[in-house]
């Protein structure tokens, strides 16, 4: 019952330690949790951008109400989705399927069909925001990665898209910044930290048929 | 690194043998960690139906297009997202943080004025998309538990959630149906598990800056 006390540890940190990093293999580690994440269809149609670069994160910290973790934490980490995901998103998609099974690409012919009826259903807007949906289970990965291994994270909505789209260069990328995580270690001031967790009792947030 | 081996090992089980249960206390454990799962504000704009009874299953199996995790798996977990969250849902996150932390309700006005705002300037659809995002970290959250215990899941969008709300009565609870996870142990003939797992290489999911 580890897993559970790990998550009870973690909170939103608010103020990181700007003088400590994570390693290599701790950042690799993060970010292989949020690969391993499961995506409608197993599309994964979004990209993970992580910006170490100083100057990047002084631009983005004031697109994100002066917050400070965007430039204190050791990794700012923002996932952005596809803005339009077409069917030579889905064909690409298949190409990896059939390299990684070993299974004809003309098998999976139909099973691709079937993806590009669901993406071409939907409008542009909808499939962003379907694309969007899938970006939080990576999020969701990534945040219980770094309860595992006792480093802090903060989630973070709070910051406009558009502008970090035109500072990551994200738009001709055909890519729209949907939610970010800031990761490191939290400071010793961060009084958040001391602060009990709220959420519902378990009949509050449960129904049970 | 175990967490990452338990990542490796889950898959989207298709095939669940229905005889196998989890526990009370395995089930348990499966929704502390959803409900331990960070939303917005920390808001939780959403219920965890979890579904138990054989006869709404299977009348749900059949709003999903058939699948037989629906009613073969030990249970079901849907997600449904606040349609329409008022500020009278924000006065009651209030007052939660009040009882929990011990501040006055008084000194939370300016924080709740803030979310509220937040709120108010979505439009009942936005508000619904805001809130079925939040479903999806509790999803990610659900199965990082079930991946650390070794419990199946699979992840399920492929359902109308029209007529799931219909037959779990969330209509007249002003919710609406997002996502689901159906969760038990694998049969031993879902092909589905001795797969590769199929994922973008890192460096077509990330781009560092």
């Amino acid at each position: 019952m580890d897993f559970l006390k790990n998550l009870e540890w973690r909170y939103a940190t608010k103020q990181f330690d700007p003088t400590k990093h994570l390693t290599t293999e701790q950042l690799d580690h993060i970010l292989r949790a949020v690969n391993l994440a499961p995506s409608s269809y197993g599309l994964q149609p979004f990209r993970v951008i992580v910006v170490d670069n100083k100057e990047l994160r002084n631009k983005l910290k004031q697109a994100a109400w002066g917050q400070p973790q965007v430039t204190d934490a050791s990794h700012l980490i923002v996932f952005a989705a596809h803005n339009n995901l077409t069917e030579a998103d889905v064909d690409e998609f298949l190409h990896r399927i059939a390299q990684v099974t070993g299974v004809s690409q003309q098998s999976l012919k139909e099973y691709g069909n079937g993806i590009k009826g669901k993406v071409n259903n939907f409008s542009k807007e909808e499939r962003f925001i379907w694309a969007s949906k899938q970006c939080y289970i990576a999020l969701g990965f990534l945040l219980a990665a770094c309860a595992n291994m006792h480093i802090d994270a903060c989630p973070m909505e709070g910051f406009e898209p558009a502008k970090f789209d035109d500072i990551l260069g994200l738009k001709e990328k055909n890519l729209r910044s949907v939610v970010m995580a800031t990761v490191g270690y939290r400071s010793t001031e961060d009084q958040y930290q001391h602060q009990p967790k709220v959420r519902k009792v378990s009949e509050e947030l449960m129904i049970r048929l």
